[in-house]
């Protein structure tokens, strides 16, 4: 007797079928699952954003070329941000503009350091931001090194009077930057505890994984308004030739000089533009990155890719079949990287933005930023207002393109939302591999053709996917959920 | 009946076990077969080196640490060398003394670069060796870009009047450094072929393989005793940037400026040292390296490695249990790497070399010079005078460490015993791996942690094998041999 293979299947063979099908589902991200229509929309942006149909690329190419560095408050700053927001307003986003606010601009102007005896020798050093000028004709000083600040920290009183500090610490190279969470302190509370003790000068080994002869700058902290003594970074192998000639048992004198100076009247600027949202515009999701970079490369990673894959991802939301429920917000914020931890100075442009639209912030649904270069995007992390449907729906559009869920909400979600988030607005984050970031970060190699565009793409698709789904949600984050919210 | 599997074993079985070994012979080098007297020597030493029992880390170490970049006619290169006679010395090296030579020196000073059209951008720039300096205010030019040398000199007579010409080439990746042989001619050749069409200023896109924001530095040839108009590298990533803007349609303007000066009674040096023959002293095995080195660097790689593979493989013959029968002398030439191609200033220590020691020559029966870096060799390659049983031998020795015959003999062997080769004496050649030598080649990043140990050894494990093989034989090298000599 003939039988339909369909219907007259094996009763096990069924039920292993089904099984298999569930356990497919959990592992990837059950394409093969009924979508609901946000979540078919989030598909194929999340698709065309792999397919390379979206601006990324070409958007950070412009920027880095027509503008090169941009540090805070300079001129190709100021310039690069009325080219974005012209060029938002012609990519079709609504309420492109400018707002200005005043800063505090530093700049590195020329600089130079030598090892002076026991042989002269060049060295490769390149000041930290904020850091006073030395006098015109330089200083010298005999290097006393320290493996860590903790060491410095242990350093007595008055011990490193008349001497150039050198914090030496190596950074551990790590997918999620704890490598470099672990070693920047040495950067940001050096020249404060070397001057503590009576140092003239601090000296640092690179915050970075790379061994080029390329310097990672970065910000030195204020103590009172200021950086107490001159802060030059050192490249890896400077650091090391240190370090050797001090292992033969020789004193290492130095030779350091910085022009750098200060131009107090600066201003700096955030650009925003908006996908208005279909049925509550009231309604932000904000998605952010800083259109400054550091001065010695072209802020290609750090973070002209960031700017690109917020950019690209709404544009690709704008230009879906119909627009999200809620409204969506671009920030290119300006002098991120110039920011100190505390007022006035703390983050500029994230703190002009919280206080121009305080009154919008309690309708801000959602904030992210995008500011760790262009490496793949492995995990998501929603705040705990997210509702366990979200978080699965977020996770059958991210799993198939090789992001998991976070245990837990954003532990950081970027510098720029900072004041936000402190005013209450909920935030996700998008992970990427930091692994090879901090080769590259602050330094001159920050340059175009670091920038992978695959790995560009995945962050674009990553992006567009799930902000759309949080665009078109009704799912309010602000409220505090069960910790089930992560599936 | 009890049979003994050794006489007895199956015909078929032991036929196929000769092929086996006549195969594996030939593909290993028949570490099976006997070897003789001196191949056993050779073994030692290969085998004392890989096992790490050199000195070579230790000398470029201290050499690069103590005394950092070492440029032609330096204070540096001078104290370098006074290190080494006595190191060499005092490891027991005899007749290890220092020979004087003039050269014209040739000093950096102070330089910058600057797009400043379109928008501002500063370059990484770095000035050829050898070229004259730009006026104290620097010099403004509008860039012209060609994809090659060959494009540049299609250029009509007069067409760059005023401009700026830059060669644009890209170096390719090889394991032999042909990438670099053929764009190489752009860096030695540029400038005067800009010069004749009216160009005030050369840049030329740097001659290496890496992507970061350092110049690959090198010297420009003299046309009529000088260079004629100021001559600068750029980074890849500047020239890339460069190349952006123009696509752009812009016009790139740049500024540069060069404080780079002549000593024109500077003076530079030789070392030599020896390990005595036995039987025929006056018969010499000469093996060189340059002790020179670029200014940005500190000659890690370019030569200091060089030197320490030949100076590590001369000591491991030096404590052998026997002398070899030939006279194995080490020689550290001064001021390779500002040569030009013709006289006086070609090629100043090979060519101060071949005259102090011309009478001698003739007992030069083999020279040889390890000057590509650090990485394994490869092949070898031996003169046509060597026999064929001389070549077999090498093999064996040098196969079972990754080194494979050359097919004909030496194409090049060394800058430095150029001028020796010229007047008749034999060369010999280890090839190494160049497929990573120029991402560091002429560049800041020629530091002591971009050599790999392991690698060094092998190489020490090369040469000091070779080099015993070569001094323990009675083959005349200068000898026209049948082209059956290699194998």
């Amino acid at each position: 007797m003939p039988t339909d293979p369909a219907r007259h299947s094996h009763p096990t063979l069924r039920s292993k079928f089904a099984v298999v099908l569930a356990l497919s589902a959990a592992a990837l991200g059950a394409r093969a699952l009924p979508t609901s229509a946000p979540e078919s929309v989030a598909v194929q942006l999340r698709d065309a954003a792999l397919a390379g149909h979206s601006l990324a690329y070409e958007w950070v190419s412009e920027l880095t070329t027509r503008f090169g560095p941009r540090p805070a408050g300079s001129a190709s700053e100021h310039q690069a941000a009325e080219w974005a927001a012209a060029r938002l307003k012609s990519l079709g986003f609504e309420n492109a503009h400018i707002e200005g606010f005043p800063i505090t601009a530093w700049a590195r102007g020329s600089e130079s350091g030598a090892i002076i005896a026991p042989r002269a020798q060049p060295l490769v050093v390149a000041a930290l931001g904020e850091s006073p000028p030395t006098p015109a004709a330089g200083l010298d000083g005999d290097v006393v090194i320290f493996a860590s600040l903790a060491e410095l920290k242990a350093a007595a009183p008055g011990s490193l009077a008349g001497k150039v500090a050198m914090v030496d610490e190596r950074t551990v190279r790590t997918q999620d930057g704890a490598g470099y969470s672990a070693a920047v302190e040495g950067r940001t509370e050096g020249a404060h505890e070397a001057a503590q003790r009576g140092a003239i000068a601090f000296l640092l080994r690179s915050v970075g994984t790379d061994n080029h002869r390329i310097v990672h700058t970065g910000t030195a902290h204020y103590v009172d308004g200021r950086v107490p003594v001159p802060a030059f970074a050192l490249s890896a192998p400077d650091a090391d030739q240190i370090e050797r000639i001090a292992r033969l048992g020789q004193t290492v004198r130095v030779h350091l000089f910085s022009s750098a100076s200060y131009l107090p009247n600066a201003h700096s600027q955030n650009v925003i533009a908006e996908v208005r949202g279909r049925e509550r515009p009231q309604e932000v999701v904000l998605l952010g990155a800083h259109l400054d970079s550091w001065d010695q490369g072209t802020g290609a990673i750090d973070d002209g890719t960031g700017t690109a894959i917020v950019v690209a991802a709404a544009k690709l939301i704008r230009d879906a079949p119909h627009r999200p429920r809620r409204t969506v917000r671009v920030v290119l914020f300006g002098s991120e990287e110039v920011s100190q931890p505390v007022p006035p100075e703390s983050v500029f442009g994230g703190h002009a933005y919280a206080s121009n639209h305080q009154a919008e912030l309690v309708d801000h649904v959602l904030v992210g930023e995008s500011d760790l270069g262009t490496d793949r995007v492995y995990s998501f992390a929603l705040p705990k207002g997210a509702s366990v449907e979200f978080a699965r729906s977020a996770l059958r559009v991210l799993n198939p393109i090789g992001i998991l869920a976070a245990d837990g909400p954003p532990a950081e979600a970027g510098a720029d939302v900072g004041p936000c988030i402190d005013a209450g607005v909920p935030a996700f984050q998008l992970s990427q591999d930091a692994t090879h970031y901090f080769d590259i970060h602050h330094t001159p190699d920050d340059t175009l053709d670091k920038v992978d565009r695959s790995q560009l793409d995945q962050n674009v698709a990553a992006w567009a996917a799930l902000v759309w789904l949080v665009a078109d949600s009704d799912v309010d984050f602000r409220a505090a959920a069960a910790s089930a919210a992560h599936p």
